[in-house]
C-alpha cells in the first residue's frame, strides 16, 4: 500500500539507502512464500539463509565494523517493512540485532568487536536464549572461574538455525547471568518444538542445556544486564521492535484488504452503493484503520529518534533520560498494539466473507499479531504511562520496561 | 462454565427436558474432538451421524408429527449449547430445522407434512443450497410444467452428507424458485470444496447442478418465499440462529479462558497480584466479558420468546407484528456480533502467551465467529436499528433482515 | 419517545395500574419547567408538594399499610418515568421510598409500622443524612440510652424540605449508628449548600447536628445496619434506583436528541442524503444508542424482578441469594451507566451544533448524568462482576455492594 | 501539567520565543477569570483589550509588515496554549490570525497590505461573518460596481467588540462574495445574541446586514474565494485552529483533573490502594488520557509543519500538495477530537465526585468542547481519510475540508 511504503522511502527526492535494494529483495521473498510458511511452520531456512546472503544481518553495525551502519531508526524501519509480509522472520531478523546490541550494552568492548566482526565475517544469524521469566536454568562456577549451565528455556525464539547464542541462567546466588556461546557447543540441545497459533516460524522453542562450558569472557558482566541507564536501553529496544513488528502486521493486513476491497468487494444490497469502496460504512472503517495507523507510526518515528539520540549519548545517558525514552517506547509500543490488533480484527468487515477462504490464509495477520501483542501484558504498559501521566514516576528499568 | 451452563438448563427444580440427556451426551461428543476437526477440515461424518442417531434432527418437529415438540427458544438453546463447543456442527444442526423451516413457511402442509415424517422416519439431514446472493442456477420450465436446475451455488452448508436440499435458483423472469430435492438426485453434485479460515467442517462448498429435474410440487410456491409477513419469519429464523451461535463461541470462549486463567495463569510480575485470578485489570476483563455476554442473552432470550409468539401466530401474523420481531432480533444479533466478537479477541490478554500454543487451538473460537459474524454485514444490521429508532421504520424483509 | 414509554404502560392490553394518572401528571408537571428548574438550582418546593399531593410518596407502601402496593419493579420504572424529564427529582423521589424501606430493613416492625403510617397520613417526604463514607458525625450515649448526635453529614440528598431524616453518626466503638428523626428536630440545620453541575435540584448538601436528641427506639439497631443478608438488600435497592435513574436519562436524551433530528436536522452537504434522518452515520449512531438501552433495560428488568424476588423471601433470604440478586444489580448498574453516558455525550453528534443553544439546555443530561453516576466507581462495580465471572465469587456486602 | 508545557516552550536549550511573555502572561490573565467569565458569558472585553493591548494580534503577521512574524505552527500553539484555559478567547484569537490570512489567500496584496498595516497600527481585532452555510445575505450590486449586502449571519464568532468583519454574502448569480469592512459601518449590527451551553464568550451570535455598502476594492475576488490549490488553503487553516484548540481543551482538563486526583483524591475503600493516585483503575485511565493526547499532539505537529511549507509555496503550491495537507490536516483534527472528548468526558473518573462542585465548573472543559467539535460532522471528516486510504482520492476543497 503505497501511503505505507512511502514512509519507508521517504521518496521527495531524498538520497536512496544503500541497502534499499537488499532490504526490497527480501521483502519480496518473503512474501512470495508467506503463505505457505505460515501454514507449515517449523524453521524457515531458506528464507534465514537469503537474509544471510543480503548482508542485512550487519545491517545495525557500525561501518567502522565493517557492517552498514544504520542507526536503529533505519534498522526498524526495515524490519517494520519485512514485518508487513512475514512477522515471524522480521522478529527474527530484529533480535538477531537486539542480540548484538546486547553484547555492546552489557559487555565489554573486547569481547563483543570480536563476536560482531565474526558475524560479518560468518553471516552468523544469533538466536535468543535469554527469556528471564524462566528460571530453570542454572550456572554453576567451576574452579577456574568458568561456568557450566544446566537447565531448559522456553520460548528461545530464533535457536534454531542460529550460530551464536545469547542464554541466560541463574547463578548458586539468584543472580542473572548472560553468555554468548555458539550453538553447536557441546550440551546444547534445540528441541524445535515450537508449534503456535500464529508467529508460526519464529522457532520459539525450547533449548536444553546440560552441562555446557561458558568461559569467563563468554559472560556479560562488565557492565552487566540493566547495570546503568545506558545498559537499561535493551529493554527499550527490544520494545521498540516489538512495537515496529506490530505496526508492520496492521499495514500489511490494511493493504491486503485494501487490495481485496478494490479489485473483489462487492457492495452490500441495502447500500445503495455503486461499489464497495464507495460504502459509507467500509469507507469510515478505513479511515478509523488509517487514522489509528497514522498516529501510532508518528509514535513510532518519535521513539525511534529519542533512542537513536539516547544510543548515540552511551554511558553518559542519565535515568531521566533513559527514563524519557522509555516513556516515548511504551506510548508507541501501546498504540501500535491498539491500532493493528483493530485492523487484523475488523479487516474483514470491509472485505467481506469471501475474503476468509483458507486459500489466503488472511488470519495469519490476527494469528500473528494476537500471539505477539501477548509478549508483555499491554495494561501495565498503559499503567506506566499513567504513572509518568499522573505521579511523573517514570518506568522502573526491568527486562519489560 | 456454570454461569452459562445454568442457564440452558435452568436449575432451579424447573423439570429437565426430554432431550436433555440426548443434548448432553451431543455436546460431549462433539467436545471430544472438536479441536482435532477444526484441524482437519472437511465433512464431520461420525458426528452428524451421532446428530442422526441422537433423534435430535426432530427436535423442532410438533409431537403431532412424531418430533420431539421444541419450541423455537428451546431448539435455539440446543444449538447455542452445541455452539458452546463446536459452533460448525452447530450452524449444520440449526440449519437442519430452518430448512424445515422454511418448508413450512414457503410451502403447502401437503407437501411439507410428508418431507418432516420422512425426515424422522429415514433421519434425514438437510442441507442447504438456497443462497440467495448467488444468481448462478437457473431454472427451465419444462413442457409438464417441471424444471431444470442448472448452476452452481456457492456457500452451501451442510450440502455434503445431506439427504435433502433446499435448492434455489432464478426463472426466465428472474423470479426465485425454491425446491426441495434429494441429494442424490441425477445431476446434482455437491463439489466437497469448502476450505476456510473458520466454520472449517459446515461444509459450505459449492454444489453443481446440471439440468436437475425438478418436479412441480417439490417447488416451494404456495405460498412462496417472503411472500407474506408469516412466510417472512424465515429470515428472521436464519438471523435468530446465527445468533445464538454467535452466544454460544463467546460462552464457550470464556469458559475455555476462564479454566486456563484458574489453572495456569501466572500473575504480571509488576501487578504486586498473588495470583492472576486476583489481578485487577484481569478481573475488569472478565467482567466486561461477562456483562456483554449477560446483556446479550436477554436480548436472544427477548427475541426468541417473540419469535415463539409470532410463529403461533401462523398466518394472521401481521406485518407489524412481524417487524417487531425484526428488531428484536437484530437487536440480539448485533449485541451478540458484538459481545462475542471482543471475548474471542481479547480472551488472550487474561490467559497470557502461554495459552497460544497450537495444541489449544483456542483461535479457532476467533476463526469461527469472525468468519461467521460476516454473513451479513453487521453495520447494515445496526442501522436497521437505527431506521427503527430515529424514524419508526421497520425492517423491510428481504433474505437477510 | 414511545419505543420507551411503550414499555412503561406496557401495552398490549394489559391492566393499566392505578397510580398511573398520577404518574403522567407528576411527569408532566415535571416536565414542564425542568430546563428553567436546571438553571435556577435549589430546593424544587412546588414539585416536591406536587409529588406529596400525588399520593405516590406511598407507592411502594403495602395495601395493607394503606399504601398503593407498588412492587419495586413498578416502584423503579416510575423512577425511571420521572427521570426521563427530571432526574434530580427522581432520585428524591426514590431516596425517599428506599428511606422507607431501609427502616423495614434494619428496623424493627414496631418501630417502622407508625413512621409508615404517619407518612402516608402525614405526606411526609423522607431524607438521607446516611453518607457512610463521611465519618464526621459522632454519638454519644446518655444516661438513660439515648443518644445525642454531633457532627457534619454532606451529600445529605433530600434533606431540604424534608419532614424526617434517615441520620447516621459513629459511636464511640466506631459503631454506624442510623436513626430516624424528624428533621425539625432541635439542633439540625440543613444548610441548602448544594451546588452543582449536575443533579442540581437534588438539594444534596450538608447537615449539620448539634447535640441532637436520639431516642433508643429511633435507632434502628434490631436487626442493625447489614446485619442479615435481608437486611443487605438495602445498598441493592439503592443501586437499583440508581441504574432505573440512569437509564431514565439516557432514554430522555435519546428522545430529546430525537426530537430534534427529525424536526431542526439537516443533512450535511457531502452526505448526498435528503434528510438528516437518513444521513448513514446518524442511523448507525442511533442504532447504537438504542441497542445499548434495550440491553439495558432488559439487565434494569432482570434485576428489579430478582430484587422483588428477594425482597419477598424476607429474612429467610440466604447469602447466596442475596449475592446473586447484587450481581443481577451490578450488571444493570454498570449497563445503564455505560449505555446513557454514551447517549448524553453523544447525541449532540446526531442533532448539530444548533441543539446547542442555551435555551434547550441539552447539556442538562449530560451534566445530571455525569454527576450522577460517579456515586461510586464504575471501575469496582464492574470489577465485582469480574470476580463472579472468574472465581465465582460474590460480592461482599457493603453500603456500595 | 508540565507534560504539556514543555512542548510549547519546547525547552532543550532552545532560543526563547520573543513573544513567550506575552503569551505567558495573558494565558494567566485568561486562567485568573475563566471560570467565571463561563458563568457570566457575554462578551470578554477586558481580555480581548487585554489581547489587543499584548501584541499578540500581530503574531502571525510577517517581521517585514511590522508583524512579529511567527510561522504557522508558532501561532498555532499560542492558540493551544491559551486553549488550556480559555477556549473560547483562544477561538477569537485564533479567527483574527484566520481572517487576516484569508485577506491573503483570497485577495489582492495591494488589498490587503494596508489592511494589515493598520491592523498592527490600530490594534485592529477581527471579527468573523462568513458563515457559508447560512445563505441569507444577499449582495445587491450598484451602478458603480459597488454592492450593498442585506440580510442576517449566523455564527458570527468574534464580530462583537470588533473592529474589522469579513462578511459574505451571494450574488443574484449565487457566488460568494467576501467582503472586508469596519464593523462600525452603516447598517451592520451586531446582536449580541450569544447564549450557548459552551465557548460562552466566542460571541458566536448573529450580525445584522441592512443595506451594507460595500465597495468593489473592498471585495476579495482576486484570486477569489478557493480559486486556487494556494487559495484553498484557508479552510485547512480553519480546520488546525479547531484541532489546536480541541487539544487544548483536552490539555487544559487533563492538567486539572490531575492536580485534582493529587490533591484532593481519596482512595476507593474496595481498591486496597493507600491513596487515589497508586489506584490501578484510575492510573489505567490516565495512561489512556495521556497516550490518545500524545498521538494527537504529534499529528498535529506533523499537519503544522506541512501547512508551514505549503503556505511558504504560495501560489505555486499543486493540487496534490494541497491535498496532502489536507490529508495531514483532517487526521489531526479527528485525533483530537477523539482524544480530547474522551478526557472532558471521563476525566471525572479519575477524580470522583466532589469534583463535580459548581465551584470548579469542571464541566467548562465537556461544554466548551462539545460545543466547537460540532464545528462540522467528525464522521465526515473521517469519511475523508477513508477515501485516502481506500481510494487514492483527496479531499474535495470546501470550507469544510
Amino acid at each position: 500500500m503505497k501511503h505505507f511504503q512511502s514512509e519507508t522511502g521517504k521518496g521527495e527526492g531524498e538520497a536512496r539507502l544503500p541497502w534499499q535494494d537488499s532490504v526490497q529483495s527480501v521483502t519480496q521473498a518473503l512474501a512470495a512464500t508467506a503463505v505457505a510458511r505460515d501454514q507449515r511452520g517449523g524453521t524457515a531456512k531458506a528464507e534465514r539463509d537469503a537474509i544471510r546472503a543480503s548482508g542485512l544481518l550487519g545491517l545495525s553495525v557500525p561501518t567502522a565494523l565493517g557492517g552498514l551502519g544504520a542507526n536503529w531508526q533505519q534498522t526498524l524501519e526495515v524490519v517494520r517493512s519485512f514485518a508487513q509480509v512475514d512477522s515471524a522472520l522480521a522478529h527474527l531478523f530484529a533480535f538477531h540485532h537486539l542480540l548484538l546490541a546486547t553484547t555492546q550494552l552489557f559487555g565489554r568492548p573486547a569481547q563483543w568487536q570480536p563476536w560482531i566482526e565474526q558475524t560479518l565475517a560468518q553471516r552468523w544469524f544469533w538466536g535468543n536464549a535469554l527469556n528471564p521469566l524462566d528460571k530453570s536454568t542454572h550456572a554453576l562456577q567451576q574452579a577456574d572461574g568458568s561456568y557450566t549451565f544446566t537447565g531448559r528455556k522456553s520460548f528461545c525464539s530464533g535457536a534454531s538455525d542460529s550460530d551464536m547464542l545469547l542464554a541466560s541462567a541463574l547463578d548458586v546466588h539468584g543472580r542473572l547471568l548472560i553468555s554468548v556461546v555458539p550453538t553447536a557447543r557441546t550440551g546444547i540441545r534445540v528441541l524445535n518444538d515450537w508449534d503456535n497459533m500464529g508467529q508460526r516460524q519464529t522457532d520459539s522453542g525450547s533449548v536444553v542445556f546440560d552441562q555446557v562450558a561458558v568461559a569467563a569472557d563468554e559472560l556479560l558482566t562488565d557492565p552487566g544486564p540493566l547495570s546503568t541507564p545506558y545498559a537499561c536501553l535493551r529493554p527499550l529496544l527490544a520494545q521498540l521492535i516489538l512495537a515496529h513488528i506490530y505496526q508492520g502486521l496492521g499495514e500489511g493486513a490494511l493493504a491486503e484488504a485494501r487490495q481485496f476491497t478494490l479489485q473483489q468487494g462487492r457492495p452490500w444490497m441495502a447500500s445503495g452503493a455503486a461499489s464497495a469502496q464507495q460504502d459509507p460504512y467500509i469507507l469510515g472503517h478505513y479511515g478509523d484503520f488509517w487514522l489509528a495507523l497514522e498516529g501510532a507510526r508518528l509514535l513510532l518515528q518519535n521513539a525511534a529518534t529519542a533512542f537513536d539520540q539516547a544510543w548515540a549519548r552511551g554511558t553518559a545517558l542519565t535515568e531521566a533520560e533513559r527514563g524519557a525514552v522509555a516513556i516515548a517506547v511504551a506510548a508507541a509500543k501501546v498504540a501500535t498494539t491498539r491500532a493493528s490488533l483493530d485492523v487484523v480484527h475488523r479487516m474483514f468487515e470491509v472485505t467481506g466473507a469471501r475474503a476468509t477462504t483458507a486459500a489466503l490464509r488472511l488470519d495469519r495477520y490476527w494469528r500473528n499479531l494476537r500471539v505477539h501483542t501477548l509478549h508483555d501484558p499491554v495494561d501495565y504498559k498503559l499503567r506506566e504511562l499513567g504513572e509518568w501521566a499522573l505521579n511523573d514516576t517514570l518506568p522502573h528499568p526491568s527486562f519489560y520496561s
